[in-house]
């Protein structure tokens, strides 16, 4: 009896959780991570205890990270199997499709409206909180495996140029996934019927970024 | 006398203008345009009275767009020159480079720190502003002007995918130049030791997204 009711009360804490960072992403997304506190979490996402979201997850950041995770974790699914296909391959395009598809695939996946490239881009962009996205990307093997595999396509590529379109490449990809994002989530006009459609003219276009003459030797 | 007094006025009156303009940019760029009210603004501008912003500017729109135009008509000096002397070049190197040195070498001119490349990114994508930063672009005849050379160099896009593009060069130019803006800021590493470093590197992928081979029939 103790048994059952000890996993009725971790399943309820655990769907309460789930209820936490669903409602904290949505509000990040559309007020910004430091216009909402954790008070204003906890009542946007029905908790009577103003202090649950600290109580579940403890700091801001805390919370950022486990929003962050319970994405990667569902990409990183997506881009084992991508990466595992393109093993070998010598095709710069095949590579950027590893990059691009993960993140374009799983916001499909999620059903319109979707925030998380909103969420994305702000953790990116502060200074504090960017370390967040660095461990997510660092615990990824199949983003390693990834980066490997493109660097081999791009032999004479000197490394600073090489950490300069990997960020061009990485900002690009946000910032059309938000682009698309926002305009779904306001019902206005998108450039792209699908994210699969964005997804294709990204991989064009980061491949030809990749594959730039380069003209300034850093 | 009745004139001179008038004329000391004014000058004061510009004098406040320029206090609060250069105050509200760098609160923008810092906090987020959202989260400063006008009240603040004028304290920070060191006015007496807090209503200041709205007796010299009006609303927040009004104040931003007063901001961009500021930036934007030294941008256009610049732009004008670039522009006829590439003009009638069929090389796309040379159209992108007038739509990527104006802002870098405007950001160089303004000197260390700068904040107006994060103030751009946030009206750019912020639904309610987004349309200042077209009205400006709309008015000027040297942004006309590259775009139908850059056209005329890329006979063979479709024009959604020419869409597309800009879209994403747009993004990159300002994305890539709010890093830098914001390490130097913060006194944190740049990947690029100058404007016109990153400026050089910028143009080679741009010239490559543009160039990017085309999968893709949208």
């Amino acid at each position: 009896m103790t048994i059952v009711v000890k996993t009725m009360r971790q399943e309820r804490g655990s769907a309460t959780r789930d209820v936490i960072l669903a409602t904290a992403e949505r509000l990040f997304a559309e007020r910004g991570i430091h216009a909402v506190s954790n008070r204003q979490i906890s009542e946007a996402a029905g908790q009577g205890n103003s202090a649950a979201v600290g109580y579940h997850f403890g700091t801001k950041a805390d919370l950022v990270r486990a929003i962050a995770r319970k994405h990667t974790d569902q990409m990183e699914q997506l881009r084992v199997t991508m990466v595992a296909d393109a093993a070998g391959s010598t095709d710069v395009r095949d590579w950027v499709a590893c990059l691009v598809r993960p993140f374009t695939g799983h916001l499909a996946d999620l059903g319109s409206p979707t925030w998380y490239a909103r969420f994305c881009v702000q953790v990116t962009s502060d200074p504090a909180l960017h370390e967040i996205m660095i461990e997510q990307a660092l615990t990824s093997a199949s983003l390693q495996m990834l980066v490997v595999g493109l660097h081999q396509c791009l032999p004479g590529l000197p490394p600073s140029v090489r950490d300069e379109r990997s960020v061009m490449a990485r900002h690009l990809i946000a910032q059309i996934c938000v682009e698309r994002e926002r305009a779904l989530a306001e019902g206005a006009l998108t450039l792209y019927p699908s994210w699969d459609d964005l997804a294709a003219s990204l991989i064009d276009a980061i491949v030809g970024l990749w594959q730039a003459t380069m003209t300034h030797r850093p």
